[in-house]
């Protein structure tokens, strides 16, 4: 006999604040929090335990979907079983991701580090954000984020992509070929892709030569889409006017590599999204499925596991 | 016989970039630039040569209009004379200040100053200003110019203003009374008033000790809004999260002062606007203002000599 839907097993427990946390979205959402063997379904609440899975899994005995809370499913690949129904949180992370390329773009325009690092009244530097020319690498949810934020600076906004699709917001979207082109053109080049063997090392040498002295390279993709001694190399010549970098290789930076002495980059820890920012998105999205599955419906970042995405 | 009102004066001439561009916006508009004895009306070319008025209007003939390049009028009050139609660049210069205001709320929240101040990788923190409750203190044209800029980001905006005219884009729009009660509950308490009587010193240790212990404070309207000692204080006691400064009091602030030495203290030059940012956007009103003005039609930025503003 199948379980009732609204016996919802929150495991494991390793994590003691999402875990609480979960369990009152659960509840909300108008679940009850059981252990695993009578439990329809299971919240799996720690991203760090991929491992704890099997064992975990071998004592359900009515467990028909698994909600897990990672965007991508990368690290849990091989525990995807098509016996069960799956969800991530795909496009939860997203919207703390497109706050930090405003931060990143505005902070670089608008000299922030200088001023921050300063101890007497600077001189007067900055410009504009509002009215640039931006370039964004990768359609995917960070960009889909993105453009409604830039919306109202009146900014040209390039999106550089494998298709040409149109994305709301966006003045063009282009693709790839046409990448050097727009990296002439444009006062900020955002790296915002997935690390595919097409995208590894994108921005080297010729790229950052391509790009105008006065603009801006923002990283909140993955480290190794920079070729990284290119950009010590520009940024060293002044070839560009500076990076903001939430993501480097190596990961992370170490103790006394160069990045760390230019005064014109910015390295921020991978902080494009903190646990602390994601948790009360990943609950929210848990209390939305927890809803649906009780009620029947179709649930929200369905996992396509033949697909592994 | 008065001039036709095509000719056009643009002086002094001591600042060439800017008389460059204004005269280039003149001819743009469709208007010839003349000596002053020959014009029409008069562009005056430098906001720090106030002093220079008079000897420069005594030549003139037919001047009906002079075009000022303030916002404000303060330095031009003892100058201005009914004789004349006055504009001034009222609201031209709001939007790169209300960049600024987004540029410091990012840069607090997202813990920016940190991460530049680093010379090996960080700790991960900051938090989302998407979704945060903020009071913007001023519904003048800074605030208007916010309002848009914030819209996307989900945020509870309470204005507190004189008046309790609601302003669009605010969440909710409260008047004085009040203050001390929104104090209490926002994330953010943004000064952007004008400097009177009864805004001076307006957040002083009182009205700190009101803001949650996790709120930042940001002033981009003057020096005096802020008593300084009490921020000093409360900054060094972590009664508030930090400030973010673009005005001081004393301004500039001097080598040595106890702001320069907290880390949750942010000083920025007084760049809400810069002189190269606010150039394009004052020519820009003037070119707009030549056509009108050539048209017969009403001219933007009216100032009212008995009101001095």
């Amino acid at each position: 006999m199948p379980a009732a839907r609204n016996l919802v097993a929150v495991e494991p427990a390793t994590r003691p604040e999402m875990h609480q946390a979960i369990a009152r979205a659960v509840e909300e959402a108008g679940g009850t929090v059981v252990p695993i063997d009578e439990a329809s379904c299971l919240m799996f609440a720690d991203p760090m335990a991929a491992d704890a899975f099997p064992e975990l899994i071998a004592q359900a005995t009515n467990v028909e979907w698994v909600q897990l809370p990672y965007a991508g499913v990368e690290t849990f690949l091989r525990h995807l079983d098509p016996a069960y129904t799956w969800t991530c949180g795909k496009g939860v992370y997203a919207p703390p991701v497109a706050e930090w390329i405003m931060t990143a773009l505005l902070t670089a325009f608008r000299d922030i580090p200088t001023f921050a690092r300063a101890n007497r009244w600077p001189v007067q530097t900055g410009r504009n954000l509002l009215g640039s020319r931006l370039a964004i690498l990768g359609g995917g949810g960070i960009t889909e984020a993105f453009l409604p934020l830039i919306e109202p600076w009146g900014c040209d906004v390039t999106v550089v992509r494998r298709q040409a699709t149109a994305l709301p917001g966006a003045t063009r979207t282009v693709t790839t070929d046409e990448l050097d082109v727009v990296l002439a053109e444009v006062d900020a080049v955002i790296i915002a892709l997935a690390l595919t063997p097409e995208t590894i090392g994108i921005i080297d040498a010729d790229r950052l030569g391509s790009m105008r002295n006065d603009a801006w390279l923002l990283n909140v993709g993955r480290g190794g889409h920079v070729v990284t001694d290119d950009l010590v190399a520009a940024l060293r010549n002044n070839e560009i006017a500076g990076a903001v970098l939430d993501v480097t290789d190596p990961e992370p930076l170490p103790d006394g590599h160069p990045l760390w002495g230019l005064d014109n980059c910015l390295i921020t820890p991978h902080v494009g999204n903190t646990p602390a920012m994601g948790l009360p998105l990943i609950v929210d999205r848990i209390r939305e499925n927890v809803a649906r599955w009780i009620a029947g419906e179709p649930l929200i970042g369905p996992v396509d596991v033949e697909l592994g995405y």
